[in-house]
């Protein structure tokens, strides 16, 4: 399959670009690297790239940014980082790729455990996973052509504990290489609409 | 207590209002007409709205719109609906309302069944409704003061069923009065982080 991973340079995607690599042909997007770029807040950077790859099997989302810290300091201007990345960002994916993605073909986005188990400082990103969610639910019954839909849940990673570590006391880490397997069942099953929590 | 019930003139809004007004004084707002009137697309009507009613101990909000129609026909542009109302303008009420209400307060938010249960053409008002809930569930374990927050997820009401009845074939209708009882037990009880279902 030829599979277009968007935010393959971070320690998730990268992950998941080596999960796949072996059997599929993998595209990466990235905001500055990659064989193309892309910056997903943007409805027309995203058309512009799937300008360019042309027809794909698969989409992969492993991109989305939030503001992380107190709810307190949580603004409707900072809260719009997510609200233009992590949520529009990966939905407008779906929306503008659509006709991009071949018959029986797959969309897998990512959302995350605090969506689910929540963090302080946390709430504008669990805010976001929790719309993509709901989204990948009621997209996937009216998608055409036998394209599916899904979306990952990983928790905290074992590689971004010297980052995000300090927000999630007593989590325990799964390594990004675990978290990946998700992606490969996403986008070689059959299953839609489905959220693969990876705790 | 002083609660504010924002989208009082709709079905739902006005089924809460009754609900609540043996026993509280209500502060009705609606987008033009209420004791006070807001767009809660706009962060600045939001601000100007609790300026001129200062404290209270509730806020409830019954509104929100989102865009209902097909998937291959949801853009962007479109999406943007439930984006800027639905999702932005309910958790805007509580970001820029939270100064705003009394200790021991709480807010009260609207999400809907579709985020459980999808629909065709419900896929932006459900990605809306998923946004919410983990919104809710994440903020309340930072809410200072006792303030609590909760979300209301009805089923399509029984009076509206002539506009909304066919996008909910087979759907079991509540009546408004019945969902109006789960917001009176968010004000009322003591629970935070929940979410309501009346299905």
């Amino acid at each position: 399959m030829k599979i277009l991973v968007v935010g393959a340079n971070g320690t998730l995607g990268s992950a998941v670009r080596h999960e796949l690599a072996a059997h599929h042909e993998v595209i990466s997007a990235g905001r500055s690297n990659g064989d193309v770029t892309v910056d997903i807040t943007s409805a027309d950077s995203i058309r512009a790239m799937y300008q360019k790859i042309g027809k794909v099997d698969a989409v992969i989302c492993a991109a989305g940014d939030a503001y992380f810290g107190p709810l307190l300091e949580l603004t409707p201007e900072n809260n719009e980082i997510a609200v233009q990345s992590k949520l529009k960002g990966q939905v407008n994916l779906v929306l503008l790729g659509l006709e991009h993605v071949n018959d029986r073909g797959s969309f897998t986005l990512t959302t995350g455990i605090i969506m689910d188990d929540p963090i302080i400082g946390g709430a504008s990103s669990a805010m976001a996973g929790g719309a993509v969610r709901a989204f990948v639910q009621a997209a996937a019954i009216e998608l055409p052509r036998g394209i599916r839909i899904n979306n990952v849940s990983p928790n905290v990673l074992e590689e971004s504990m010297d980052s995000y570590g300090p927000f999630f006391p007593g989590f325990v880490p799964v390594p990004a290489a675990k978290a990946a397997k998700a992606y490969r069942k996403s986008v070689e099953g059959a299953q839609t609409g489905q959220t693969y929590t990876v705790y």
